[in-house]
């Protein structure tokens, strides 16, 4: 049946969740299938495995946050940002509102959850700037584990989104606070949890034509999804049914000021995670982060579900 | 009480409605206050009369779209842009599900309403440009009441946002056809209906830290309502009570994918808009839209609520 299509793969950086909806909109509606793609979509257990599998070509596409496509560079995979998922999320330590944390002193002797190898560095700087000793915390890995950490009392905070576990959070325990990591760390933008539509350089250079049909597919999702939450929520919902809670419609609605409508890479946001990188060590002092990512296969058609019915200029 | 406060004015581009809530929550939560302005709030009656007041210093600043203040600038009202509050609403022609009107054919015959001066001259190009002559429609000025003219059956059609006026069709006639105007007229982004925060120009140089006292808490007023959805829609119907509705509360969900949290002017938006007054012949061959906006008093701290409380890079 489907043996004019092209098969392809996308990882997707997380457990399947709301944030991933133009993802699953483009798959449900046929959007991909329109374009010729027949897409596997598939999820990690483990979300640092994602940029090693895209390196090695296993899959062809993924998701993954720019500070970890940088990194990913910078240790040699092969992989290449081509678009921007969701733009800028807010990022930060979120604990339940009776461990009271709510500046940075108040993380002293506490037990931070951090996701991957990455996570750790940049908590370990951060503390380290804000002058606490490696003795005066205690890191756990949790993975994609944080609210269930929270939960059985293996970590008084951790590392998540304003509008993910921000929300588990306040819906599991009554509240959360929440301490931005970008202003902690003096960022000025939360472009570093930007999630990216990624992919190997090697392939996506062999196969231009089908990341140019991914990204019409995706960015036409992506405008379904911001004209129209609450069909696309429903759609979404018809993938996942397990998504079918009033928890997960609030994160739904909650991430819906951070999905990029255009999927631009923002040179911009670039540049101060390029630096921000730089300065973690975890990239060379040399190290330019323009080699990351292409605006190339953003399609220039205009970005919505409605076919061009007139004229143009 | 506020003797140690400045005085100023802003006036919105329409009657109060949840695209406003970060003005609204700027004001209720005292933003503006802590940055020591005394902000009083205004609303037309006719929104064609925005860009002359600023213009001629009547108010200090003011919401409008980007089409109307190149527009504006063009007639020699001195008016500047300072920044975004709404990032390419989709912008088309919105009727009821009843009449049909689904292609731009479907349009031949029918009454179109237009909000102003300008909305006119956009539907007679869109229509030209169609290959219909002015005979085979009927251009019908409503100003702010489109969905009050399809209920008494003045107009068959007119222009709206999609988070907005499509919304209250939907709410009103169950359900809403929608021919995006940016796609009629081959544009490729809905940036000409950005909303933007304008200014006299003269004023804004005259004060100047005035100005970026505004822009901060205007900035940390659009992070908190697009991290704090729920919260800001409540405060939002403190200050209008009216809004408490569920229609509203659909228009301001819907409106959360489009507000700009940074407030920046797109430099590719003006350009894109710029051409497009160039072609309406709104605009002289040789005129440059980059007169009509300045970045200068965007905040270059964390657009955030929370304050830094650690260390710098």
């Amino acid at each position: 049946m489907s043996a004019c299509k092209t098969r392809t793969t996308l990882l997707l950086n997380w457990y399947a969740n709301p944030y991933h909806t133009p993802i699953f909109i483009a798959k449900e509606l046929g959007f991909y299938e329109k374009e010729g793609l027949h897409l596997a979509i598939l999820e990690p257990n483990d979300p640092s495995d994602v940029t090693e599998i895209v390196g090695l070509g296993s899959v062809d596409y993924a998701l993954k946050a720019m500070i970890h496509t940088i990194a990913a560079k910078t240790k040699g995979f092969d992989v290449i940002s081509i678009g921007t998922l969701l733009d800028e999320p807010p990022t930060g330590l979120i604990s339940k509102p009776e461990a009271k944390i709510s500046t940075f002193e108040d993380l002293k002797g506490k037990r931070v959850g951090y996701i991957g190898h990455f996570g750790k560095i940049i908590v370990d700087d951060l503390f380290a700037q804000g002058g606490l000793k490696p003795t005066d915390y205690k890191a756990v890995r949790v993975g994609m584990h944080l609210i269930e950490a929270l939960k059985q009392d293996v970590v008084d905070t951790g590392i998540g989104f304003v509008n993910f576990q921000k929300v588990e959070c306040e819906h599991l325990f009554n509240g959360a606070n929440f301490l931005r990591i970008d202003e902690l760390a003096g960022l000025g933008c939360c472009c570093f949890c930007s999630v990216m539509l990624i992919g190997n350089a090697k392939k996506i250079e062999q196969n231009s034509e089908q990341t140019h049909a991914l990204m019409r597919a995706t960015q036409r999702a992506a405008a379904f999804t911001t004209e129209n939450p609450e069909e696309a929520f429903k759609i979404l919902c018809r993938a996942k049914p397990e998504l079918n809670t009033s928890l997960q419609q609030k994160i739904f609605m909650r991430t819906l000021p951070f999905f990029s409508r255009n999927l631009l890479n923002v040179e911009r946001d670039w540049e101060k995670v390029g630096a921000y990188t730089r300065h973690l060590k975890v990239a060379a002092e040399d190290f330019d982060q323009s080699v990351c990512y292409t605006n190339q296969y953003i399609p220039t058609i205009p970005y919505s579900d409605q076919k061009p019915v007139g004229c143009a200029l």
